[in-house]
């Protein structure tokens, strides 16, 4: 029998990832409640906006006003994503406690999600760790497009080793492989993730999947057998990118803490709760997600 | 990195177990175009109707009609589902390849899907293998609710175990562990399948999952690891258990057949043609299906 890790942190991104997806902007209070929702089920890590264009995304245009109302708890981390040095800029002037330095590993994809070649977004990454360095604010890096994009093709492994190690080198604590299109599966999660403990032995890893194509959570077991313990993962399914045709939903929270709780890999949440979640999720937006774990489907 | 076989085996189970799922009655010849799509997208083990009550199931009232004008072709084999002595006579009319003899492991199950306790069941299943045997037609056994059942509980693993040896020795051909309400997990897996190997080492084995709590390709990835072959999946995801509350659909033979082709396992099935048999059913149906692999799904 494989060895499982025995215990696991999920980052819940819905209300970032998730959020964005939707057409209906929640209002400021809608979000405060969705994500003290999530902190009830056990949640301790959420990433809760972004700090981006917000004629791009309206969706998340409220960033500041909701980290001033949000709860802060002890154990509890927020995370705020940005896309360039602006959006550092902004998210430092709120309290929120972790920020994420994304960009795109894929050329097209930049290009389309920030305006930037990957090249430039790659320097403007590394000016972006060193103003969360200056303000003595965490920061953590997620590579897009990290297993291959539907816009370029396949990422060359050499790609993904060389944004690691330059981006540990100038100060990211933790470096995230994100599956942005959803194409990822077992055996390049075997590649992608030996390469990654490689090029920064010391970072935290952590794996950031979509189900588009539906081998989410075979891809997590895959990652949980190789030893992953941190995982992007989405409240309901929510989720895609509104700038990847075809992208679905991040993988449900539920259901890969389900799985983590099968393997014995504890998580903290409260699945009961967190499909209660779901649940409220799906009556604000109308609309069924595909999470799997239900309150009704716990049995046995 | 792990060994994954070569090549695998799957039997679409969408003509009876996602037809049985659905109110809907398909004619005769809606369900033949159906085969023959299946057939046209590289199936070549397909689970074609059941024998059983009419009044209860009437979906599948027309199995023998359905069997007399199914194309017979080479290298094609039709598999038809039977509960009781009353089912195997009336496939044994028809020209169907092989016979499936199922019963539930669950006492709670086998009552309410058919009328029997456990161990009426049981015997019932020796005599129907009997009247195969007599009959040169080839049978094989599946075992419903292998994982535990959501009406009874826990299944032990003992029961699993004496089932599979009276059977096989009762000529089997093959055994099929089936979660009938999608309980399984990777370890159950890992204990049930060890099992199985043990008590019928001769067999051919095979696993019949649903994927109720989202776990039904994570579960496959188990069981490639473990080196089964053998897999039952519907078409699009359809199916489910009309008399288990509860249970969801099938796995995608699509998104099982993608996952395989992944890790390098054979299966002979044209993906896009397969996407577009789901497609045909949701027109036909007109409702969506859960199978993540689409036409427009399968880039990169």
């Amino acid at each position: 029998m494989p060895h499982y890790p025995e215990g696991v942190d999920l980052v819940d991104v819905g209300p970032r990832d998730g959020f964005q997806s939707e057409n209906r902007v929640l209002s400021t209070r809608e979000k405060d409640h969705v994500i003290r929702w999530l902190l009830d089920a056990g949640l301790r890590e959420i990433q809760v906006t972004s700090f981006v264009n917000p004629k791009r995304l309206p969706q998340l245009a409220d960033a500041e006003d909701l980290l001033a109302v949000l709860p802060f708890r002890e154990g509890v981390s927020y995370l705020a994503l940005t896309l360039n040095a602006k959006g550092v800029k902004r998210a430092l002037a709120t309290p929120v406690h972790r920020i994420e330095v994304s960009l795109s590993l894929s050329d097209a994809h930049s290009r389309r999600n920030t305006g930037m070649s990957r090249e430039r977004s790659l320097s403007e990454a590394q000016e972006m760790l060193a103003m969360c360095k200056r303000a003595g604010r965490s920061a953590r890096v997620s590579l897009q497009c990290a297993f291959g994009c539907v816009l370029e093709g396949p990422i060359p492994l050499r790609r993904v080793q060389e944004a690691v190690r330059t981006l540990y080198s100038a100060g990211a604590e933790e470096v995230v492989l994100a599956d942005t299109p959803g194409v990822a599966d077992p055996p390049a999660i075997d590649e992608r993730v030996s390469a990654l403990r490689e090029s920064a032995p010391q970072a935290f890893h952590g794996l950031h999947l979509h189900d588009t194509r539906g081998l989410g959570l075979a891809n997590v077991l895959r990652a949980l057998q190789l030893g992953v313990t941190r995982f992007d993962a989405a409240v309901g399914g929510m989720g895609g990118c509104p700038f990847h045709p075809g992208a679905a939903g991040n993988i449900p929270t539920e259901d890969t803490a389900f799985l983590c709780s099968r393997l014995g890999a504890a998580t903290g949440i409260d699945l009961q709760r967190l499909a209660g979640v779901t649940a409220e999720l799906e009556n604000l937006y109308a609309k069924a997600f595909p999470a799997k774990i239900r309150s009704g489907t716990m049995a046995c």
